[in-house]
């Protein structure tokens, strides 16, 4: 299959870039590494090393003998996405290429505007592009479980059968997302959705956990295919943030009482769901949502986990929630649909933590502990982050 | 009350100020007069002549004895919004200054991008102004019935109480809106929801049906005072169009079956709601949604009651639809709490249109049958607009 992977250099899009290709597709990766900007803006860089992605490329081809396309450029702007389409006559698009972070997008006034313009600009452009090039051509996207919120039912995937003073019917599921990001991916959905239906586009939205995991059978072929690992205040994911924090001897800093519950996924699965999707492609004018994780953990269960798996002392400490979010609720999400089509999950069992912690405590020279600590603080309209210093300052 | 009136200049905009200022609040419009621009793109015109914004206020003063200031400049402008609030420190901001036309965010992706960035990006801009400045004031914005779309179910006013699998909750309404214009209006409601959870702002969503009408107690008080009144395939509304129809001798052009059923409201109740919504603000932290209509009919009952009107005679023809949507569905949606704050409705009774049709009647040398036409097709990606003659043409 001819397989376009949007966000190519990122977290996710590099190494699902790479395992699509060596399963035998043919991959283009189109990335305009705003992602390593941040990385500038925020005086941070990922844990483990990257290189540039035309050098991964290069190594990757004399790893496997495989060859994957490069495109440079911007979803914001049509006219390259349009040629990026003509260039590559994908049967399927991965759309990893958005702008990822919550705390991020809540940073100001210029931050939130910022992300919901780049996600959801990019968005429209490629669906008029693939409708007007090809409608045949599947659109996977990233969404996010953090679309849902934390309602006090069932979560479902992305539709429910309501009944209703006599009357039932099949509505998207009611969507409370917890900041300007989230709402970014909600809107997309809604934007896909309508898509989908006057142009009979196919597209699956991949609403996803919290990924955990740095290393897949691909990246680890060769130093240099190594992705990024984050675990700063603003772009790291709570389970790698731990590791690291465990590894340098800082305190795992929960937020709040520990209790918000999410949906968590190793990233080797990231990488299955994907295929598992692509695969089995939506039909011909459906918008299909599933709901990509494999087990549900609190914040202060994750915390407790990475505390047993250290062989060295751990101390958790809770500190001031900076998100308005319940730190207790209810939370049951259904996520069979990938299980159906045959995920076989790699759940979060000891080992994994070890694996994770063993990649922290690789790079420990690498931490900045100032760039650690939450800075974004979401009852305030504009935070100012901490400037932190740079590798091993 | 002070109360300032973004997008004052437009078709409800202008009516809803004089009417504030006329019940006796302190009113300040805000306007970039893009709408008038949309008319030069379009080459058409408001089939009743309306003066400049600034001389209209002049006329007002010299009228009724009461100021209301202007202010000119664009909400996607976050240094204008704040000057704005700063000048005139409202206790309340009316807000319909979006681009408010399903067919124009139809025509190509650039009009599509351009209403959502136009729309979403002028409302967060308003919020953040409003959180820094005064978390107090009371915003109350335009929304639409088209947000709901039409579900097998009754439609709530914002949000529904769900039973799944043996629990409870109240969730957001879910949303299936029929334009990117439309989705606009729904991603702005779920970004104002935010707003007021995380920063304890107040607000209303008044999610308005379709408005007809063209004179209110004010604007008739001289004839520079008039609002507009759009015919045309892109801008006008479906029962204003009927009337214009009808009186240039042109068959009333009903899209599809005209089993399509939608909410109706006088421009007069508009302004009632409005004011309504104002005198019993939303509480600190509270999003709240209004259903603002009074009632429902399908697109072939308007035509009939238009038909039945007219003293001439009259055609009704059915064209392919242009939009994507069902031409006959169960509709019925609850709007009740407009009612219990005390609104009187006007109904649509055949002395309504004749209203209607007088002010046709007295235009109607400025009508241009060209303009009339649907030309923009939502299954389609780009439409070729008619280039439509100017006024009388």
């Amino acid at each position: 299959m001819r397989i376009l992977v949007l966000g190519g250099d990122g977290y996710l899009g590099w190494p699902t870039a790479l395992h699509l290709s060596r399963r035998g597709h043919e991959v283009a990766v189109v990335d305009n590494f705003v992602r390593r900007q941040y990385d500038f803006e925020m005086g941070v860089d990922s844990l483990v090393p990257i290189a540039h992605l035309q050098h991964r490329v290069r190594v990757w081809e004399e790893v496997s003998g495989l060859r994957v396309e490069a495109f440079v450029g911007d979803l914001t702007d049509h006219t390259f996405v349009e040629r990026v389409l003509d260039a590559t006559a994908p049967e399927a698009v991965v759309h990893f290429a958005e702008q990822r972070s919550a705390p991020y997008s809540m940073i100001d006034r210029a931050h939130a505007t910022y992300t919901q313009v780049n996600n959801v600009v990019g968005t429209l452009n490629l669906l008029y592009a693939i409708a007007e090039r090809d409608p045949q051509i599947h659109l996977v996207k990233l969404g996010t479980m953090g679309e849902y919120g934390t309602p006090n039912i069932d979560i479902e995937e992305g539709f429910i059968e309501i009944t209703h003073k006599g009357r039932t019917d099949v509505l998207p599921y009611p969507k409370q997302p917890g900041s300007f990001y989230h709402l970014s991916k909600v809107h997309d959905s809604h934007n896909i959705q309508f898509a989908c239906r006057i142009w009979g586009l196919r597209a699956t939205d991949l609403n996803q956990g919290v990924v955990y995991g740095q290393e897949t059978d691909e990246t680890t072929m060769h130093a240099d295919l190594a992705t990024r690992f984050d675990y700063d205040g603003v772009f790291g994911t709570v389970l790698n943030r731990f590791c690291v924090q465990a590894v340098v001897g800082h305190p795992l800093t929960v937020y709040g009482q520990g209790g918000q519950t999410r949906g968590m996924l190793d990233i080797r699965d990231t990488l299955a769901c994907v295929e598992l999707a692509l695969l089995h492609p939506a039909a011909e004018g459906e918008f299909r949502v599933f709901n990509q994780f494999t087990e549900s953990f609190s914040v202060a269960q994750m915390a407790d986990m990475v505390a047993e798996a250290y062989p060295g002392e751990v101390r958790i400490e809770h500190v001031e929630d900076p998100r308005v979010e319940k730190e207790e609720h209810y939370y049951r999400a259904a996520h069979t649909k990938l299980l159906d089509l045959g995920l076989v999950p790699h759940l979060l069992e000891p080992a994994t933590i070890k694996g994770l912690l063993d990649v922290a405590d690789r790079h420990r020279g690498r931490v900045d502990p100032a760039a650690i600590a939450p800075t974004v603080q979401w009852r305030k309209t504009a935070s100012r982050l901490t400037t932190a210093g740079g590798p091993g300052a």
